[in-house]
Parts: C-alpha cells; sequence; structure tokens
C-alpha cells in the first residue's frame, strides 16, 4: 500500500474544498448573513490542513486499483467530514451526525435531508448544500485530475474507481484531457439550465442551487415542498435536465465531435429513454384521476419518473398517495437508475440491459447448446471480465442492501419505510415511501441507522467495492 | 423438438396422478364422503387420458436439456390442470381458477391458499390437497423415473430440470437407481415422522396431512389456525421435521453409506444451519417480550425459522404482529429457502453462499490482482460453467420478481402485501405479510393476479428456466 500518495491526493481534495467554500462565503456576503463566518473559519481549517498534507511529494507516483480504490474512499471521506462542520459551527444543523449524514448526502448526490424545515437554513448553508451536489455528481477526484498535472500514468484507477457504471472508458487517450472534457460538458450543459430558468422568470438564488441539484442529480431542494411551488415552464425544464444528465456523457462527446450516427447509435440511451417513456404513460393513465386533466398528469408523472430513475429526487407532488402500480414503477426505478457515465446512481441502465441480455443467451443456449454466442452491447461484444464484474456487483449490491434493511429495521419503523429508505440512499435517489416519503425527511432514525445509510450513500455513489474495500483487513497490510 | 417423447411422458404422468388419487377415494370412503366421486371421476378420466397419449410409442428415445425442460413444465401443467377439476366437480372450490391456485400451490410445495375457510372442505379434498405437497417435494417425474423403466440414456435432462440447486449430482451413477434411492429416503424419513406425530397423541388423518406438508415443505394446514394448536411437543417435531426435509438429501446419502466423516462435511448444510441458529436466536432477543417467557418464545421463533426458511409455511403464531426486525429476518429467508436437493424452495443456501464467495474473492482480487483463485464449495472448485448459471439463475429471479410485484400492485393492495405475495409465491413459501399474513389468504387477488402468482410458484419450483423455455418462441420451432 503506497500510503504516502493516498496522504497526498487527500491534502489536495482538502485544498480544493476550501475553494469551493468561497462560493457559501460569497453567498453570505452578499446576503449579510453571519452564519458565513463558519464557512471562512472550515475554508482556512481545509487549506491548513491540505498543506500539511500535500507538504512532502510522495516519492512512488505510481499506484494500482487498490491503492485508487482507498483514496477515492478515504478522499470522499474526509471531504464530508470538513464538509459537515460548517453547519455545525453556524448552528444550522446543531448535531454532528446530522450534519454528516446531510453532507455525504450533498456530495453523493443523494438529496436524502435529515432536516424538518429547510427554509430555516441561512442561504449560505443551502448553497453550500446543493453545491456539494454540483461537485459530487461528476467526482471531484476526476476535477482534480482535469486541473491538477499528476505525474505518473496510473490516474486511471482514480477514475475508474470514482465514475459509475460497469466500464469506464477514456474519452480520450489522456486521461487528464478526458477529465477536462468531461467537466467541460458539465459546465455547458449546467450553463444552459441556468440561462433558461433566469429566463422563465427564477430568481437567481433559485436557480443556482435548483441548477445544481439538478446537474449532480442530487435534489436538495431550498422549499419544504421541494419544486412544488415552480412554475410549469421551470418545472418542464427542470424535467427536461434532470433526464439529460442522466444520460451518458459518452453521447454528449459524439454529439460534440459532430458524430451524429454514433450518438443516435447509443444503446443505453435509446433503453434509457424507452424507460422513462414507457413508465411515464404508465403512470399518467395510473394516476389521470387524481389531477385535473391528462396534461397535468403526465407533467407530473413525467417530472417524477425523470426524477426518480435519474435519481435525483425533486418532488412536485406528493407521490406517496399515488396508487400501488406507480408508487411500484417509482420503486423499481430508483434500482434502474440512470446510465452509466452519467451523474446519476442505481444500478444503471446498461448494467441492467446487459443482465437482461445474459438471460435471453441463456433461453437462446437451452435450444441451441451447441452455438456459442457473445452478448452485444453498444456495437460491441460484451467481454467475459465485464459479465463478471457486473454480476459480482448486482450479489454485493444484494447483500448490502438486504444488511442495511434488517440493521435499520431495529428503529421498529414499518417495512416500507425501512426498504424505501435504504433503496433510496443506495441509490443516492433522496427520498423513498411511508416516513421518508415525498413530505417526510430522516430525522427520526437513530444515530446507528443514519451511519448506516451514509455507509450506503457513499457505497452507491463510488459503486461499492471502493468502499467496501476499506472495511476489508487484507488491503490494510503493508507488505 | 420431440414432440411424441413429451405427449408419452405426460401420459405417464396422468397414468401416475390416476394412481395418486387412490388415497382421496379410499379417504372418501373411510369418511363415508359423497365428495369422493368426483376424485373417482378424475381418476378415471386422467388414466383413459392417460393411456390414450402412452397407446403410440415414441420411435426416438433420446432427448436433449431442452426437451427435458419443456416436457417438465407441461407434465406439472397437466398435473395441475386435472388435479384442480375434483374440488370443482365436488363444490369445495366452484371457481376453476381459484381450484387451479390451490392446487399448483399445493403441487409446487407452496401452500399459499385462496380458501378463507379450509375447515370447510371435505376430508378427501384436505387429504388431496396436502398429498400433493408430498408429491411434489420429491418431484413427479423422478417418481417416474424411479418405478418406471424407460428405455434411453437421458433421462438425466429429466431429473435436472426438476430438482432444485445449482448442480444436479446423480448419487449413483444409474439416473434410476439414483431416483429410486431418493424416494427410499424421502418415504423413510416421512414414515418417522409419522410414527413420532402418532406417539404424540396426533390423529391420524391429522398426522398424514400434515408430515405430507412437512415433508413437500408445502404448508397446507387443515386448520384455519395451521399448527396453532397442536401441542408443544407436535410443534416441536414438525419444527424439527421442517428442518430436516431442507437438508440436501445428498447429505442423508451419506448417512445411509455410514460416511459420517462426508455427512459432518457438508457446508450447505452447515450454512443451513447456521443460518437458522442466528436468525431463531435474533428473532427469540427481538420477540421475548410478546411471549410468556423465554421457552415460548424460543418455539416460535424457531418454528417459524423453520418454517419460512425451508419454505414449508405452517404457522403457530401471527408473525405479523412482530416488531420490524424480526419480520424483516423473515422475508428475507424467504428469499434464501433451503438446501439444494431438499423439498424446499427459495434461491437455495449452497446459491447464496457461493454468491458471497464471489463477492469476497472479487474484493481479494483488488488487493492481489495477479493471484488466481477458484471458489471452493463442499470442497471442489466450483466450475466457471456452475457460477454463470448461478448468476443467469439470479437475474432471471430479479426480472420475475419485479414484473410480478408491478403487475400484482395493479389490485391496488399496499406494497407490502404485494411484495411478500409474490416472495411467497416465487420462493414456493405459502403466507406473506399484511393482506396475505399468517392469518390471511390470497381470495381477494384478482385473476390476472392470480394466474401471475401460478406462474411464479411454478417458476419457482422448477427454477425457473424450464418454466421461462416454454414462452420462449424458438423452443417450438421443429426443425
Amino acid at each position: 500500500m503506497n500510503y504516502p500518495i493516498i496522504r497526498y491526493i487527500i491534502g489536495w481534495v482538502l485544498n480544493f474544498e476550501a475553494c469551493f467554500m468561497i462560493l457559501p462565503c460569497v453567498t453570505a456576503v452578499i446576503y449579510g448573513e453571519r452564519e458565513g463566518i463558519a464557512f471562512a473559519a472550515v475554508m482556512v481549517a481545509c487549506c491548513i490542513l491540505g498543506m500539511l498534507l500535500i507538504a512532502k511529494k510522495p516519492k512512488k507516483n505510481t499506484f494500482y486499483l487498490k491503492e485508487g480504490f482507498v483514496t477515492v474512499s478515504l478522499s470522499w471521506l474526509a471531504l464530508s467530514l470538513m464538509g459537515a462542520l460548517p453547519f455545525v459551527l453556524n448552528g444550522d444543523i446543531p448535531n454532528y451526525t446530522d450534519a454528516l449524514f446531510e453532507i455525504i448526502s450533498g456530495f453523493t448526490t443523494t438529496g436524502s435531508s435529515i432536516l424538518t424545515n429547510v427554509e430555516a437554513l441561512a442561504k449560505c448553508s443551502l448553497m453550500w448544500r446543493s453545491f456539494t451536489h454540483w461537485v459530487g455528481g461528476m467526482g471531484v477526484l476526476v476535477f482534480i485530475l482535469a486541473v491538477l498535472p499528476m505525474a505518473g500514468g496510473s490516474n486511471m484507477n482514480l477514475m475508474k474507481a470514482e465514475s459509475p457504471g460497469p466500464q469506464v472508458g477514456k474519452l480520450v487517450p489522456k486521461v487528464r484531457r478526458t477529465a477536462m472534457i468531461l467537466y467541460g460538458m458539465y459546465v455547458f450543459i449546467t450553463l444552459v439550465q441556468i440561462v433558461l430558468l433566469l429566463v422563465g422568470g427564477m430568481p437567481v438564488f433559485d436557480t443556482l442551487t435548483i441548477t445544481f441539484g439538478t446537474a449532480g442529480t442530487g435534489g436538495f431542494a431550498i422549499y419544504n415542498d421541494s419544486c412544488a411551488s415552480y412554475t410549469n415552464y421551470q418545472q418542464i425544464i427542470i424535467t427536461i435536465f434532470m433526464i439529460l444528465f442522466g444520460i451518458n456523457f459518452n453521447a454528449y462527446y459524439f454529439l460534440f465531435l459532430k458524430k451524429w450516427k454514433q450518438f443516435l447509435k447509443c444503446e443505453e440511451m435509446r433503453w434509457y429513454l424507452i424507460i422513462i417513456g414507457a413508465a411515464t404513460a404508465i403512470i399518467t393513465v395510473n394516476t389521470v384521476q387524481m389531477f385535473s386533466g391528462v396534461g397535468e398528469a403526465l407533467k407530473h408523472a413525467a417530472f417524477q419518473v425523470g426524477s426518480i430513475i435519474t435519481t435525483t429526487g425533486y418532488v412536485t407532488t406528493n407521490y406517496d398517495l399515488w396508487p400501488p402500480l406507480s408508487r411500484g414503477i417509482l420503486v423499481t426505478l430508483m434500482f434502474v437508475g440512470a446510465c452509466a457515465g452519467s451523474t446519476g446512481g442505481g444500478i444503471k441502465v446498461s448494467r441492467v440491459v446487459i443482465l437482461a441480455k445474459t438471460v435471453k443467451k441463456e433461453m437462446q443456449s437451452f435450444v441451441h447448446p451447441r452455438s456459442v454466442q457473445k452478448i452485444q452491447f453498444e456495437g460491441h461484444s460484451v467481454e467475459h471480465e465485464t459479465l463478471r464484474s457486473i454480476n459480482v456487483f448486482l450479489v454485493a449490491y444484494l447483500f448490502i442492501f438486504t444488511a442495511s434493511v434488517l440493521i435499520v429495521s431495529l428503529d421498529g419503523f414499518d417495512l416500507v419505510t425501512n426498504f424505501t429508505a435504504v433503496a433510496t440512499t443506495l441509490n443516492n435517489v433522496g427520498p423513498g415511501m411511508e416516513m421518508v416519503g415525498a413530505t417526510g425527511n430522516f430525522s427520526a432514525f437513530s444515530p446507528l441507522s443514519k451511519y448506516i445509510m451514509m455507509f450506503d450513500m457513499l457505497a452507491g455513489r463510488l459503486e461499492i467495492f471502493p468502499v467496501l474495500l476499506c472495511f476489508y483487513p487484507r488491503t490494510w497490510k503493508r507488505f
């Protein structure tokens, strides 16, 4: 284990966190909030700590997958441990466990909250909460790779650990350029949404926070009713951009290169849009009698489907009152999740599609036992190694899910609450059903349950193994 | 597709079903019940139909895995279609859909019932219901293989399709002798339970029906309170035998051969007993304040854990009133299921253990990327092909589970009812939670939901692919 490089990178992560905190500080200055002092103080602390950690350059620069995984997990932990402090210091969330839950929910783009009254928070705290979504969406390490020239050719292992999806492709041969392109596209689409919301008459503060939450597929809102009080235009813009941010960024790269044909051929994107279309249609029919008309039902259905499948978690209506079929579809979409290589969470559409193809292939092999076929996805055969990693991901996912639900059950809440609370945190969605539903929150859980769900949020965002590896004793052996 | 051989085997299945119906006929004679006439009539019908189907011997005797799968599925369907008729004819279950649900639940050893008042049934109907558990437990085709000398060496494909578990091992080189040994052990343990229950003062009729339900891990009882009114001794005997029938019969074969060491080494059995022990202990602690003492809590916990993990489904207390942790554990055990090669259902302990080992191996491979290890189970390396089939089983299982829950949701019942109704039918357990809980039943579901759950019960009992293959168009092409 190359400990010096881990220390060094965590140092840089903290330095960057200090930079990220400029935004809440500026917000505090603009609104004249005393709560901003806490951000300034933690900013200085991050800076000092970061500088100390990067003071001594590591001798060996290369590191293997194991180091990549551990580095990413510990970086996210460091980021959260420091990021939670301002809430405690400025009194917005006095309890540190709650503050940590809130900020992990922010960085992992989950959007589950322990707050019963979001509107009571200072504007600088609200800005920080939402901005963590934006930072966590594309990834902190990817950001650092994009802006920091790091020697050593093994940076791919960092990106592998932080990027969602079964296969992590470099867009271009150099990792640094790939990271820059990804962030470039991310910034561009974010700016487009900001402009469109401002044009629609949304105040600047609302526009920024909501856009950060949409871009990162996070879901923290600044009102207790989430997005229910926004205008139709604003809700439709949010719907469209949630869905856009759930698409594999490779597709946008094809657009950027003007490779229209390859863009339209993106198999994962097509399945993703088909699922969204089908789910929206079924829910519209299923809920139409609850709304004033088909248009209204369609708007809410599309918003909620887009919000849940992309694992954003914004809400325009209390879907917990919908019929069981619609609620069942929403719970299913929580697990499906968005596309790989997007900012969304969940199991990912590509994994679900490839797994479905393994079943079809199995049936073919029963009918024609001698034919040897490979599964095709995105126009290529899926390698055995990829299939294996998808399968083991699913299994690890199911074990963590089951264990989490059982531990959370100790709190004594109903089965639907326990099941959906874990589903929504492990898949980085945000709200669940019943007690943690559209109008509920996570404040009533015991500290034990909260820590389990923090683990789930990190495990979900980093796709399980980077986090799990930290709990595997052999990882830490020096030899 | 070798259609003649499929027709021929289904013919034999119907002939044997006619023989099986002797038991309810005898019961009707003993108790002087007019309802028995229906059984006699259907017996004759089965016999005639069966004779017609076997009249012409097929030219080609060999058949491949595809034919094996289809034959088994269609045999079970034929068995159920005819087996449901007596209930309709004698008026005990006038609706054919309900009668079919009940008898599929019987043959697949599920034990889910659409009856609100079991005690109103004629004794011959109750006997038939319970006896189908015994027949379905070890398998009809296995029975036919044991008693009928069939030419052709591909009978293994029939056994593969009907026996639960990831690997179907022949105990001895000849399929027929393997089938005979399996049924021999099955009959022997069944007789031991009958004797022990009779010694404990249980009436003969109760003893036979309860033992059939225990041996097949079915769960149909003859009282509305299931097993709640039996004595402590009787409940403890039932607990022990439920757990015994959930053990891999390979283990008993080692006992039979006096290979004690190999018996004790059976890895799946050890994990199975560890899970039962742990679950019982946790539930005892979790529910102790609901009972008069630790002993009482332990008795109910052991009974319910044994009943659910073996997918039997007998009930001594309304576990739906237990705390969420205990209920969560029971739902989890529904999915885990019993050992492969037992009469129990579910995913099977061996699959769960092997899948857990793939996760551990994955973590090792991150730490030592160059080391190549194979997963060990029961003292052997697990072949790649076995791993692949376990993974694809899990995926197909999850897809069927999800689709079923969504369709059943159309009926508008609560999420826990929908989730556990599908869980309990797909895993062949019997009762679920809420509406289909310990004191509930399946009568309120729509016909559509009932047919979906009939599919699930068959898919669960035959381990998915034999049933799924019948819905795959290419299966039926002649070429």
